[in-house]
């Protein structure tokens, strides 16, 4: 399982992802699920990715490789016009992946499929916030919905419901995020630390800070520890029932 | 789907469900997801189910019938010595109920499976709490872990898992159970109000305060509008990152 969050904020956008990897509870491994293109001034993508492990590494290395050879028929997202183009490029390379392993050779017990959240902006475009679907078609974050998450992404819902504002500040939405993967990674083994943090400044067009967040950092301790004594706090704060 | 909780406390068990059934989002019903059976002084049996509804409206009816015809030659769990042996019937009648639904006649796309919450106490044994499979095998709560959960178990999860203490009052623990509610049906439409709620007092032998909290009880109301509060103070009680 995964857990990634992408969220859209009025100042920029913050992405987070964790990096375990499992085939069973036995055999689980820690790989990056965040992946980010550059080319300063001009655009920032920035990807991150849920579900079958060989798929999405297939499709960011093709990615990679058409990005990487500009005589290569396959057009690139790095010379897409815009957001809209480099969302319809992955969620064709992501679609053309699955079926290629879909149809024909070694069956396998488990679906092929993966989810990836695409973020980023383009020259003077607007910065945007997709999500794509296996199926090769993608949604776009919204006003009402400003913010995806894929994966295991029922625990650390709740709080994002919640404490998210358009309007918080790179810092609060950390902290959001935080809470947010620590409910999921107390709660399911197969979610778990590092988490890989990215954060886009809008109109930046240069990626912003990055983090990655190791089992002991300190941070990450005291929200982890905090939150709980917070959570009892604010339960004790609210009245008992009359029975 | 649906949502019970089932909590075992120092003092007592306590229970919760929710009352909301669906086939489809388009087509909602509202049925009782909670059984009890008492006879005051000798014994206290209570049932939560999730599940295909034909499934454990069949069990409860088979229960009953049994329950009520004592020359019946199958056994009753009015009369089962133990509240391990209760289990066993219920456990026995649920796997039948659901293999004679499998086997032959129409097929249905969604499957017959059904889970149960089954709590309560006979006589001078202890007080106990049962969680039963469709399979027809059954787990018994701990001191590890004292609470069982059915149906649409994830949202509600964290709060269980930090806010529960086995001493805690009734009154917390009504509390406790709401504000897991509450995120679940904030999350899930097909989680819905209104819900029971039945307390039963170790040693008591006899059903203790049951309620009914219809969508406008002011208690609920006040903890679905004051946790949102609650939540967000707890949340920006924690310290921001140095980013």
């Amino acid at each position: 399982m995964t857990y990634c969050v992408g969220l859209k904020l009025d100042r920029g956008l913050v992405l987070m992802s964790d990096t375990r990897t499992n085939a069973g509870v036995d055999n689980i491994s820690t790989f990056r699920k965040m992946h980010c293109w550059e080319v300063p001034g001009e655009r920032v993508i920035m990807m991150m990715t849920a579900g079958n492990l060989a798929t999405t590494q297939a499709v960011v290395s093709l990615l990679e490789e058409r990005a990487k050879a500009p005589e290569d028929r396959a057009p690139s997202i790095l010379r897409a016009p815009s957001m809209f183009q480099v969302a319809r490029l992955v969620a064709q390379t992501l679609r053309e992946t699955i079926s290629v392993h879909d149809s024909g050779g070694q069956e396998a017990d488990s679906a092929f499929n993966a989810t990836i959240i695409l973020a980023g902006q383009i020259a003077d475009g607007a910065m945007r916030l997709f999500l794509v679907y296996p199926e090769g078609n993608f949604i776009e974050a919204s006003e009402d919905t400003p913010y995806f998450q894929i994966g295991e992404t029922k625990y650390g819902r709740p709080i994002l419901v919640r404490a998210y504002e358009p309007g918080m500040s790179f810092e609060a939405a950390v902290k959001l995020l935080m809470v947010s993967f620590d409910s999921t990674i107390k709660a399911n083994l197969s979610v778990g630390l590092p988490l890989d943090l990215q954060i886009y400044e809008e109109g930046s067009l240069a990626l912003g800070h990055r983090q990655r967040f190791e089992p002991r950092d300190p941070y990450y301790r005291t929200i982890s520890d905090g939150w709980g004594e917070a959570l009892k706090m604010a339960f004790d704060s609210l009245p008992d029932p009359a029975l």
